[in-house]
């Protein structure tokens, strides 16, 4: 399969294409994307990707940021910036990559466990998830021509705990290696609708 | 308590006051509304309403659009319309009106059911829907001074059936005024981070 992996210089990018470049041919994508550059808080931008990249059999999206900051902090500007790039960054990667994605193909889009599992300063965060795996649910009962739609909720990652860990008190963060089998099940398996807990 | 209704003229929105204005104050919010009126799709106006109503024991939010279409069909300008009303018009009520909200205070947003029972064209309300559930579970763990955040997710009002009935075939649809129930567990409760399934 020809798969674009966006925000695949990342850490869970970087695993997702570890579990699948042996079988498939990957585009790697992001704003300094190693093949392709795209910002997904760009409708222009992403349209440039597909128009660049053509027929593909899977999108992978394993980025999206989103702002952290206490609830008495967060102003509808700061929320923007999830709103933007975490949610609907990754829905237009959907609506816009429809028309390049060959029958039987997936998308897969990243979620997290904040929306199941609060922390303090992850409301905008965690609503970005919540919007995410709810458009993947609803939008797969309606894809064309069998494609599919998954998301992928991750713990926080061991790789990360260096960075995220003291947000993430008493949560068992896991290795970037299992929650890429979580995009692999997505994109070689047949399910859809799905949002799959690596937890 | 205080109460600012936002959307009371709505089907829903006027089941609410029903319920509450035998033993509550109800301010009628709208954008025609009876005694303020805003637009939930800006900052602007939602700030000036806040400062025209000043301190407040409960905001309840019955209103958001979002566009109905088949997936196939779905534009990320079209998709823009859910998440400015009934993602960020509804959110932007909670982050503006925290101020607002006298100590154990309460904020009640709205859902719906398909975020959790998907219907065709109905990907962008989904979105909405599981976007602000989300927020609401997230942000109520670290709200300030004793305030609540709940959500209320109807399913298919029966006062709603001739309007939009067509698309939810086999939905058993509820009375608003058991709807409306909800909201009034979620003002007069104690409960928080909660999305009540009105089902
Ligand atoms: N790490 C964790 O513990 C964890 C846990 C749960 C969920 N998640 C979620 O998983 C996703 C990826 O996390 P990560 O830790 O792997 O992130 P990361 O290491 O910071 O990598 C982010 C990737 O996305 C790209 N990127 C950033 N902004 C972009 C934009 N506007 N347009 C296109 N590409 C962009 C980056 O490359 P460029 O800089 O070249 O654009 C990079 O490849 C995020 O949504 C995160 O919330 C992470
Ligand atoms: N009806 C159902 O069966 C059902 C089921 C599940 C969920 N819901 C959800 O419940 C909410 C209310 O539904 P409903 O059927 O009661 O709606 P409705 O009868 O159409 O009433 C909408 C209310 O919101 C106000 N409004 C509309 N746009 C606004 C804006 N931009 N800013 C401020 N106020 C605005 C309207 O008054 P103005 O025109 O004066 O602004 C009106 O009071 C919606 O989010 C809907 O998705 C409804």
């Amino acid at each position: 399969m020809k798969i674009v992996v966006v925000g695949a210089s990342g850490t869970i990018g970087q695993a997702v294409i570890q579990e699948l470049e042996k079988k498939h041919e990957i585009i790697r994508a992001g704003r300094n994307g190693q093949d392709v550059s795209v910002d997904i808080t760009s409708v222009v931008s992403i349209k440039n990707m597909y128009e660049q990249i053509g027929k593909i059999d899977a999108v992978v999206s394993t980025t999206g940021g989103a702002h952290f900051a206490p609830i008495t902090e967060l102003t509808p500007e700061l929320n923007e910036i999830g709103i933007e790039s975490k949610l609907k960054g990754q829905i237009n990667l959907v609506l816009l990559g429809m028309e390049y994605m060959n029958d039987g193909g997936s998308f897969t889009l990243t979620t997290g466990i904040m929306m199941d599992d609060p922390i303090p300063l992850g409301a905008s965060a965690a609503m970005a998830n919540g919007g995410v795996k709810a458009f993947v649910k609803s939008a797969a009962i309606e894809m064309p021509r069998g494609i599919r739609i998954n998301s992928v909720s991750p713990n926080v990652l061991q790789e990360s705990w260096d960075k995220y860990g003291e947000f993430f008190p008493g949560f068992e963060a896991v290795p970037a290696s299992r929650v890429a089998l979580a995009y692999r099940k997505s994109v070689e398996g047949a399910q859809t609708g799905q949002n799959y807990e690596v937890y």
